[in-house]
């Protein structure tokens, strides 16, 4: 199978798939897909573009035996969850894809592949409209294109003190998840069957970014983990932050059971291998942070009712600046994790 | 050095660069650079939004030791490539970056390689507004964003029977200059020197593209070889075409010295080794294949001047399907060669 063979049998798709956009558009706005030496988009009017790129590698970013079809949806999932952190809407994406030989050569490997992805670009209406292949060591690069109305898009800058900050959904599961894949952390089949989409398939908040527009003061999606990326935000913003254990409770509810097997060590919050660990320095769980005046609290709850998407307040946003945790008895001590980096 | 503080010294820029901008926009079209979720854009009103991505693998694209500011050069020369096709102009560009740890430590490395990156997005008009780096074997993936009013893009699928072929530039040197570098075909130091940027320094047509909007009926950039990229506009065109050897020849004109010389097996055209095999079935040349009516040859030349950019007509559309070749004697012959293939 040649390299246009290979992306005619698996990429293009034979029929318009039906796409499910939020807000139908006037006019389509993929003026060219596949097949030329670019795409032509044509964005509404009074919308400006969000870009952003995404890269996987084998090895790094996911195990070489995954779910083709989980590896899909992944690969898709980490860009659309940008255009979420921005309330943008998909507009499209491109793929580049580097193949070793025995994979170009694996046929369900790539149909389940293919299968993943445009399973979630249908669901979140942003098609595929080009793109490379090339043989080399598995990569996967997306970059997803969306739009927003001018101005409106979320930023990480705009956050002030008196903020509260909020998380979207739980946090952790995914890197207790790979933690158990790597063998680093003991976990019933059960309960590693339970977390492990949350590794292997993301949701991306796209509809609660979207609603968010207009309310929240700033927006960041958790790649590596709660403590580095609202670092990201606190650093844009100008701002610090204090996070108070007993209301960002909820987030890591879901660790209460595996703690009480002992599965998980949960009876210091600071332990490195506790909850809150993975909460705060996991990555992975690709959840929007947010922040928004104490005064549109109501907002953000209709956001979140809006969107089915559950949002946890978790503390409060401070003009002096570095990121401190409160405990249940208002003791405040400074962040204890870091988050991951790839070059270190 | 982490991830963000490579992307930092490396890729963000202190201050905003003197771009050459064609036509320099009313409003600054990147409302956000790097460091949020999302880069945004603000296209003019009216234009449709081009993008390609193309992604470089080391062993695949590159030597491992090539000069990385030519490295940097390729990486988003290839990509402008794809936009002079389109006739659109430059607007931005996003990079994704997969590092061998031995990479990431080099510092001479990284910042020759954003220096051959930044010169040529500064010289075209194209910011880079974003992407992503990893860890992982050396991959390059850019993904360009450009503009062209609405309709006026150049596209592969206009060509018709009776219109002339035209090619920019020269063909072959590239795929020359890599057989040299990779022992197969003896070479002059001197020759080699001479050829060597066009493989490692190819030159985007953006000029000439853009001149052609309104008179090239299609248009495709030669990446892969003029036999196999010229297939692909014609695919799209649903028509065929047949080369003019004689007409050809000030294409391959480079070639003549080198042939006397006894470097390069010239006697016979068909010969797999000579220069009319590299100009078809070589590759790596970055030039533009278009299409235009032979009324438009006043326009033609007319765009080639303006744009200083040299072009040759080597043949003409043809209503029957397949690529021909017609020698000085008039004799017609199926092409015999075929382009690149990554996974063949």
């Amino acid at each position: 199978m040649g390299e246009f063979e290979l992306i005619e049998r698996f990429f293009q798709r034979k029929t318009a798939p039906a796409l499910a956009r939020q807000t139908p558009p006037a006019a389509d706005p993929i003026a060219l897909g596949i097949g030329d030496d670019c795409a032509l988009l044509r964005p509404a009017p009074d919308m400006e573009l969000a870009v952003s790129s995404d890269m996987l590698v084998e090895g790094r970013h996911f195990f070489a035996d995954v779910d083709p079809a989980a590896l899909g949806h992944k690969a898709l999932a980490v860009n659309l969850s940008d255009l979420a952190a921005m309330g943008a809407e998909p507009l499209a994406y491109t793929l580049a894809l580097a193949l070793p030989p025995e994979r170009a050569r694996d046929e369900n490997w790539l149909a389940a592949f293919a299968r993943g992805l445009h399973a979630l670009a249908d669901a979140s209406g942003c098609p595929l409209v080009g793109g490379d292949t090339t043989a080399g060591p598995l990569n996967i690069c997306i970059t997803v294109l969306g739009q927003a109305p001018a101005g409106q898009a979320l930023r990480r800058c705009g956050a002030r003190a008196g903020d509260d900050i909020w998380v979207s959904g739980d946090l952790g599961q995914a890197r207790l998840a790979l933690a158990a894949l790597r063998g680093e952390q003991a976990l019933a089949p059960a309960d590693l069957a339970a977390i492990r989409p949350r590794l292997e398939r993301p949701t991306p908040r796209l509809a609660l970014g979207r609603a968010l527009r207009g309310i929240a003061s700033s927006c960041i999606d958790l790649s590596d983990g709660l403590a580095g990326d609202l670092g990201h935000l606190l650093a844009a913003s100008g701002v610090g932050a204090c996070i108070d254990m007993a209301l960002a409770a909820p987030l890591i509810a879901w660790a209460r059971p595996l703690a009480a097997a002992g599965s998980l060590l949960g009876s210091d919050p600071l332990d490195p291998r506790g909850a809150l660990a993975l909460a705060l320095a996991g990555g992975d769980d690709y959840e929007l942070a947010f922040t928004a005046p104490a005064a549109a609290r109501q907002a953000v709850a209709a956001a979140s009712q809006g969107s089915a998407t559950r949002v946890t307040r978790i503390g409060q946003i401070t003009a002096a600046r570095g990121l401190k945790l409160r405990d249940a008895r208002g003791r405040e001590t400074d962040n204890p994790f870091t988050s991951f980096d790839h070059f270190r």
